[in-house]
């Protein structure tokens, strides 16, 4: 059967996936790596990376129509998914990106959030597609975050927030004049149970391991490794906690590539959410569970978003 | 005329507030006070506070048929808007209240958190009616907090969370083990940006005033109160950023008693979340506004919900 591909993109500061995924979120192919060039801010920067998308697009398609494109990626995208205002690992500022590729693609392109985008895939068809209401939390290099809930009348959505930002929990303030952030502010949750906090805790407790060593390391009961999960893993459930105070949803979701190492993560942060969540015991304390998507979250709800733009 | 009553009770931990309200958030007639009873947990107490609101409904009424009563309480109200599960100021534990009032009065009773119902009430009709998104929150003795978001489809709405429980911005953390609060937490945002929090700062400062007296010593120029405000309006910026961070609002509504002094701690709040607010300056600073109802909100907002069950 030759029916037009809808193919999901996410993009990373280093790397970008690509594949052709359906409505029910199956991927018609094992998603493809490619590079996407310098983070520097620029015109040709831009240029670089958006032809790096073209030719992951045409490559993952093969020659086969193209009925829309879903590009999940990194950054804060306006309210309209029009323009990528801001991105700290990628060379976009203020940029049409959703229009450019729609051109040179010929065909409709939706840009949304990368941790919006994974939300949407959790939400829909994923670790929370039976509740009512969601939070995502994405743990990787950086922290990013989603919110799902359900309107009285029945509709299920994700909320982009009023300038399409909502979800940013990992920039609330953790601790008043902390850590500096890459994002300008000091103290944001990010700087306690992220992958960077995570590398900052190994070293502290002596691991020898890094990145996604680590996770191995702790699998294999090392000790240090053990206690740096165990501190992250606190932080996150203090951060959960914080959350849900406000949001009050029925489930937690926590994805990234940090989420790979799962009970030693997962564990503490359950903990820490039941001594810090307010009303207890006069509540439940909302599950907290692993991504079903994984690494491909993003990749999925972007083709998610671009099969709601061609019906 | 006379058409059936919708008849609001706004209940504090002191006194309540009842009036007729209509569907257009008008009352029939000013708010009439009554006391409340005790806060001692209990089932003598329990009834006693029952009595209270039966009597003041009663009384509001003056013998026209009453169609449905809408009751706005400071405290944790279960999903199902039926068990008042916890009131740290109310005698109520895990209490069928809304059953239990529709019984003795004769017609179906909304039973709704009081910040819940300041803001459906602002939401609706008050200082949010013409966005597609807000945040309230609430500054009195403690800090309360709602939300509301506009589905894809159209649909406006206050989120009430999974538990019945959302909207508790005053309880996640603000400081990492900081000043006990009376939930059980430490160091929530309600230990440095509510009215007891500005009592503290009053009295640090040297101010003589206290309570709402502080509001009129800062309106006639007192330095200590002034400085009193200054430094919880701050607290009360920050907080506003750190929920922005995940929730994206287009406006942020301030109600409460404190909010009563306007300017003096909102000026700061809205210095704070510019500089705290992340993103910054890829995206607009959301309004921080004062609220239409004041402390009639939750009053209008609960009348508000009972009117949704009469149709």
């Amino acid at each position: 059967m030759n029916t037009p591909l809808v193919v999901g993109v996410d993009l990373g500061g280093t790397k970008m996936l690509a594949a052709p995924v359906d409505r029910a979120g199956r991927l018609g192919a094992a998603p493809v790596r490619f590079a996407t060039g310098s983070a520097r801010p620029g015109p040709a920067q831009e240029r670089a990376v958006e032809d790096a998308i073209v030719s992951a697009v045409r490559a993952t398609a093969g020659g086969r129509e193209i009925a829309a494109v879903g590009l999940s990626a990194a950054g804060f995208i306006d309210a309209a998914g029009a323009v990528m205002r801001f991105a700290p690992h990628l060379p976009w500022r203020e940029a049409p990106v959703r229009d450019r590729l729609a051109e040179r693609l010929g065909c409709p392109v939706a840009l949304e959030n990368d941790a919006t985008c994974a939300g949407v895939a959790e939400f829909r068809l994923g670790a929370a597609a039976d509740t009512a209401s969601m939070l995502l939390l994405t743990v990787g290099t950086g922290i990013g975050g989603a919110v799902g809930v359900t309107a009285p009348g029945g509709e299920r959505f994700v909320w982009r927030g009023a300038a399409g930002m909502a979800g940013e929990f990992g920039h609330a303030t953790a601790v008043p004049d902390g850590l500096e952030c890459p994002c300008g502010l000091r103290g944001c949750w990010e700087q306690y149970c992220s992958g960077r906090a995570l590398g900052r805790a190994a070293l502290r407790h002596g691991a020898t391991a890094t990145g996604s060593g680590l996770t191995e390391a702790a699998a294999a009961g090392d000790p240090a490794a053990l206690a740096a999960f165990a501190e992250v893993g606190a932080w996150l459930g203090a951060a959960i906690a914080s959350a849900c105070a406000g949001l009050d949803p029925e489930r937690v979701v926590i994805g990234g590539g940090v989420s790979a190492a799962g009970e030693v993560l997962l564990a503490p942060a359950r903990e820490e959410l039941a001594r810090r969540l307010v009303g207890m015991p006069h509540r439940a304390v909302p599950a907290v569970v692993g991504s079903h998507f994984g690494e491909q979250a993003g990749l999925v709800g972007g083709a998610l978003v671009a099969h709601d733009l061609v019906g």
